[in-house]
């Protein structure tokens, strides 16, 4: 499992191999590999595959990063940290059931060798696995606030559904959404760490503030890589988003601007696209100046991220977290 | 969401009225409804859906119960029992998917009215409800049991449906799927209970001896019903588990007579039966023993579970759950 993991983390375009040594995410590796390994028959070789699929671990890296501000590594940051990755596989097992999607990670998805039965199955396990390593450790802290993200991402999941192809996706309803769906599963990240590595309140509010605006970010840049970005690198052809009717902020931007507002609002509605209307979309995003006026959402997350940081005190960690959001800067360059 | 919750009581055969009396379920009801009240849209929805349609509450019931033999009521206790139901509604709902099931207790299932996108998400809502009322009260070791029951129900599902069709269901592997999908929640229900009253290790261990032996029976009981109870009350046709492929103890115990073995054993790989195949199959379940030795293994349980409940300190909770032993009983008179 460690090895398809060093693979995975090589092939992440930015994250940089020495982050990795400054966080040992080796042990975090170790111990969801220990966690899983009392699962049996069917549930074994879907949590087998699941890990050796790799992902960036990004959740991990946060949790144990934020705690590492606060105290030197422990078994329970350790655990911690394996916790919010198993709930991030959890939701990406029943996310693929709910979009019916056959790939995962360029592997085929649970659902897809395993069937939607077994995938239901196996994301409660997961869950409930993550549940209990936090019980055991008596992380009551950090478990709340997996609740939090694992709630979040319902509602998130629930509202892009019932918005799918609506035209009333104004800027409020879009943050919304994506605080529901990425941003608070990342502040609750930050936060559990902080929590297990016991920071006071007013670090735990400043790193969940950094999260939370790392997380809306992040998603924000996505959302604009979904249409401006390298289809090769991607994985997905361009305008992936808006052909499935999940309305993003570029789109937002460009209902807002009386030129494009009608012909836009067509384009949403309609589930068949005539040929060649992405390229008119991403030609009236530039033109309109959405997607710059996306990139400097972004950036303002980006800003009040590190400004969030000031208040923790100063060490490589408190460093390293404030090049991570540079990473995501450096995404739309 | 209270009145609906009263009229299924009624319809509960077996469980009297004067039970609900003794354990004070209305405030379980409130406090469901208490827990639920803060979600929106379409959860809100769903869950309201979940609710109306009431149930059992056997699960909190044992919760309570067993927590009332060793404190006086408290809100934890509450939580704890209120925990409880939000999983068992979480597997149901994701058990309707799994089994693509239209109908759940009378009524619409949520897959069937909301779709099966939005019927994991509400599964998975349910379950994060359950483990966070559960950390927001400390009930660390009543947490520990839910995760176990969450597991076991996983891995139990998991079995049978690999089992599904199979000759090769022994006893063991027959009691080892009854425990897994059935008898250890039960068994976690009644320990939670206890832990949250502050019950002492060997308490505990005897009020689990009791959960999972009750667990075992009602199963056992469940699946001769499958055969030769009323299908107007059991609501399906009679012989259903066989007809999906669900081995079963009758069929078990058939198996290990040599006059049907190899006839049952056709039968039971048959994906179509031949008409009136149904009615050889219970007669032979008569004929045989086989419904006879089933009866007696529920028997052996209940006496177990009772002889468990002597390590209790006498009380009317204790009393109780005596009583409860003979209901599970006096479903195969």
């Amino acid at each position: 499992m460690t090895v398809a993991y060093r693979e995975s983390k090589a092939n992440y375009s930015g994250i940089k191999p020495d982050i990795y040594e400054i966080i040992d995410l080796e042990t975090v590796e170790r111990d969801l590999y220990n966690i899983l390994s009392d699962s049996k028959g069917c549930v074994r070789e879907m949590c087998s595959h699941i890990m050796s699929a790799g992902g960036k671990r990004i959740r991990p890296l946060l949790v144990m990063c934020c705690g590492l501000v606060f105290s030197p590594q422990s078994p329970e940051l350790v655990h911690a940290a394996s916790a919010a990755e198993l709930i991030h596989m959890a939701s990406l097992v029943h996310d693929d059931i709910i979009d019916e999607s056959c790939m995962r990670r360029s592997r085929p998805s649970i659902n897809k060798l395993w069937g939607n039965h077994f995938a239901v199955l196996c994301g409660d396990y997961l869950f409930a696995k993550a549940f209990g390593i936090l019980a055991q450790d008596r992380l009551l802290k950090s478990m709340s606030y997996m609740v939090e993200a694992v709630q979040s991402m319902c509602r998130g999941e629930i509202s892009q559904a019932h918005d799918r192809h609506s035209t009333r996706v104004n800027m409020k309803r879009y943050y919304e959404r994506i605080s529901e769906k990425t941003a608070i599963f990342l502040k609750c990240c930050c936060m559990s760490g902080a929590a297990a590595a016991g920071a006071d309140i007013r670090s735990l509010e400043a790193v969940g503030e950094y999260g939370l605006n790392l997380g809306l970010a992040f998603q924000i840049v996505d959302d604009i890589l979904d249409f401006c970005g390298n289809a090769d690198i991607m994985g997905k052809p361009k305008g992936e988003d808006l052909c499935q009717g999940n309305i993003t902020i570029p789109i937002v931007l460009l209902q807002k601007n009386h030129k494009y507002a009608e012909w836009i609002n067509g384009v949403i509605q309609g589930r068949a696209y005539p040929e060649n209307v992405m390229d008119e979309v991403l030609k009236a995003l530039e033109d309109s100046g959405a997607i710059a006026d996306s990139f400097r959402a972004a950036g303002r997350h980006i800003s009040k991220a590190k400004t969030s940081l000031k208040a923790l005190p100063a060490s490589k960690y408190t460093e390293l977290l404030f090049r991570l959001t540079d990473i995501v800067k450096s995404r739309i360059k």
